[in-house]
């Protein structure tokens, strides 16, 4: 296994997909030398952007996030989440009536700015839900799960809608050792009980990736062909086997959720097979 | 599809194993001429038990629910819940330490009677865990969803215990048409996040049907065979294909689960084929 | 539920994307009134693609198959299958080395044509594998499935390999009652048993649909929002999800695996809601 | 990891339960010491029985398997086979008609054993199905992968039969580094093709431990409790969890699957405790 530096790497492209969680930051803040990297890129002219598996929290407030940590330079057109892609779904797809939620009234708040009535799952009264045209799962927080979860699922058995996952990461880290279950557990366990078939946003499905792709052709104001982008994450299930699928090189950081000692293994155990590994993006 | 007598049917057999909810009683109380038919396999001679997916209460308490409803016929010797079967494995395969359990006290009374001790999830010091052998889910109620849930998950990632699922049904009926998130729910929740392969109790798995036929040989002191047994039940994927699989004869009743019109449907597509059905225990 | 004209339905549409198999043609051939759809589409100046999960032929091989059968309308240029999905990540990701594969020689010539070796499974020697850069299931035909599944597992077991599934059907029909086991179906059989995680392209996965639109934005040289685009298809689990998740407006049509009096019960039990529903592309 | 003497285990109980591959011979024949452990358990006065996911053939062939390769003391009277599980299941539930199955001619004798006939899937006129009662799935030798599989899916569309699984087993070995798709393995294909729920006997199911110890204490005539049982094998997922679900103790052997420098880690991951642990049985 051989491993790179990763501004070598990163000279060979025009156009970085950074991971947030595992690459830049973890549970105790930004890792050493991110802010470094970002100039590194900057200063090389190399784009870049930050995707990220998250719909508890606007672009903005994601922005707001990294500025007070030090990095102000990723700012919120650097930042693409799952929750935009579902978002966007909810434009195309869902244009009046009311959305009824899973997370806090913060995630929702995003929701409602395509000008949709949103309703936590809490407030619903299952006797009048005519207006009903969608259920979304948005954060693991900001409701009760011994009496919404099970809401939610009689909600579905009563009323057929499109049910979309915001985020289909299954846990986060809480910290070194510890994870919290996330919206894409939930929905794992509501979506047999509920027998529907949802919809889930987030890599490693592709759709995170096309957005990505045609946001940086508009944003950069130039063409790009999928050789010149580079997915760079520390999860192979999300972000090597996404970024792979969807045909652009990736590059497993040693700085998340896989060991050094561990990533060769890992790698043949399940064919997901990222171009390069990196030890940090810092390196 | 031909819609027989159930004591037509019951008066072939010298054994009858009863499921509980959707057969005997449903979310208003006891269903309309159970106790007359209970009095009829008295008079008969024919033996009965109830078999409950059901780990929230034990035999004496769910014996009592029956007497107070007006079925004292229904004594605590006539009652086999998926509980039991959990407490024979613990009193079988784990003989000391400290069982952490998901459920309310009064279901964990039950698994200290043989002689373990039990500490609920909520109360778990995650660095203090040496003493653990074993996690029991036992019910959907009388912990804190939002945390303990969670609290599972880190258990399990940093210590290697059997996990055993006390009742594996997946909801259970809150009104006609309301369901409840079961423990089994939680059991599919927890299971992938946690890497780990739990132990699974209850109807459709065999080792409830074994239990019950040696107990009835043991309480009946006769020599019984499998021909002599009908399964009777209202679900096909739990009371059905777990008597068909332990190779006992079956009765669909249409007082539950299925209603009439959609029961034809539903044997063709799973291909679980009762060997009667009948309207109701009181026909 | 609402049947509409399939022609007033397009006609709010610039762009149309057709499913083959159940709209365009069955087992018996090209269904009655397609060709007059066909020149219907191009009287009022509406592009239309066809998208199929078909990775068996080249484009040019299925354009001559519609040619053959009186649609001559049906060019290459307006053919987007899933084989070409995953001769592009072909192309993309894989640039040397020998593609090993399952199916007919005249499906691989079609991935020979990015400048890659191929080798049929049959045709591996398991001591001779140094060489292998992917393993591509293209087709359910051309191998003997006694002997080449087992090695397709072998293989996959022994040399760390990217899986990819160049059409995700488990079944397609060969007849009014009879089905085949498609290549989707075998990998649903060898992926477990290799440990591995495939890459699956074709409906309902997005990555055709961004195909299918950014190949329209050039062909027709103009600007297409997705809201100009309409997805038409037989399929809930396919053709409806797929448009639904891209974000583009679906219309089902009863002319292939759905009929009409199921239709409201499916949608109902899925959760999967098209926009419209239409008898045929030719009402 | 603490690593114990085979014999001294042994000595601790009653009635040893052996699985066969992996322990008492692999692809090149019966492990070294096998026949010596024997006489010790013979001397000893240990009851043993060998419990085998096999329905390929029956027990009589299996016994003399055993003989004509040196080991005579394993009788026929010693054999429990997932396929005699399957056979008491058509005894009980199946008793007139036609069985169909997918295998070789050899397994169907033994299924004929039971008065029932027997129709192999490739011999089956889809249009004359009237008489058929059940699908049993066999072996995977015996018919053509290319044809028969479809062919059992295209029989289970349109009749609904009871679909036995007579070994649960995905693959077993062929040699050192090959395996080999078993008839579990086709069953996890068909089953989801055919919408079917399918009824699978075999270990880590508990039927046949409960089989083997109904069936151990009538042939010792004498009073077994399952702590007077240890069950020895090599594989996790089927003869631990499957012992200790049944409530008797339970002894890994390295011999076979696991290796020794893995067994802590995989003990580990799946919280699949066995009792002890041996190099094999021949220490």
């Amino acid at each position: 296994m051989d491993i790179q530096s990763f501004k070598e790497v990163a000279k060979k492209y025009k156009v970085i997909f950074l991971d947030s969680y595992g690459v830049l930051r973890n549970y105790q803040g930004i890792l050493p030398g991110v802010r470094d990297m970002i100039k590194f890129l900057d200063d090389e002219g190399i784009a870049y952007y930050v995707l990220t598996n998250d719909a508890s929290r606007s672009p903005i407030q994601l922005a707001e996030a990294f500025a007070s940590r030090g990095i102000p330079e990723i700012t919120v057109e650097k930042i693409i989440s799952s929750g935009m892609i579902a978002r966007e779904y909810l434009e195309n797809k869902v244009n009046s009536g009311t959305v009824v939620y899973l997370g806090t009234e913060r995630s929702a708040h995003y929701i409602e700015s395509v000008g949709l009535n949103t309703l936590s799952i809490s407030e619903v009264d299952l006797a009048n839900m005519d207006d009903f045209t969608a259920m979304v799962l948005l954060d693991d927080e900001g409701f009760d799960w011994n009496y919404d979860l099970t809401k939610a699922v009689n909600i579905l058995r009563k009323k057929s809608l499109p049910v979309i996952v915001a985020n289909s990461d299954e846990t986060y880290p809480l910290s070194k050792d510890h994870v919290s279950i996330a919206v894409g557990g939930i929905a794992d366990l509501l979506e047999p009980l509920s027998d529907k078939i949802f919809i889930r946003f987030g890599k490693p499905d592709s759709q995170i990736f096309h957005f990505a792709y045609e946001y940086a052709v508009t944003d950069l104001q130039m063409s790009i062909s999928k050789r010149d982008i580079l997915m760079v994450g520390d999860t192979l299930k999300t972000d090597i086997i996404g970024g792979n699928k969807f045909g652009i090189d990736t590059c497993l950081v040693l700085s998340g959720n896989i060991q050094a000692k561990n990533a060769e293994v890992l790698i043949s155990a399940t064919g997901i097979i990222p171009n390069y590994i990196c030890q940090s993006v810092s390196t």
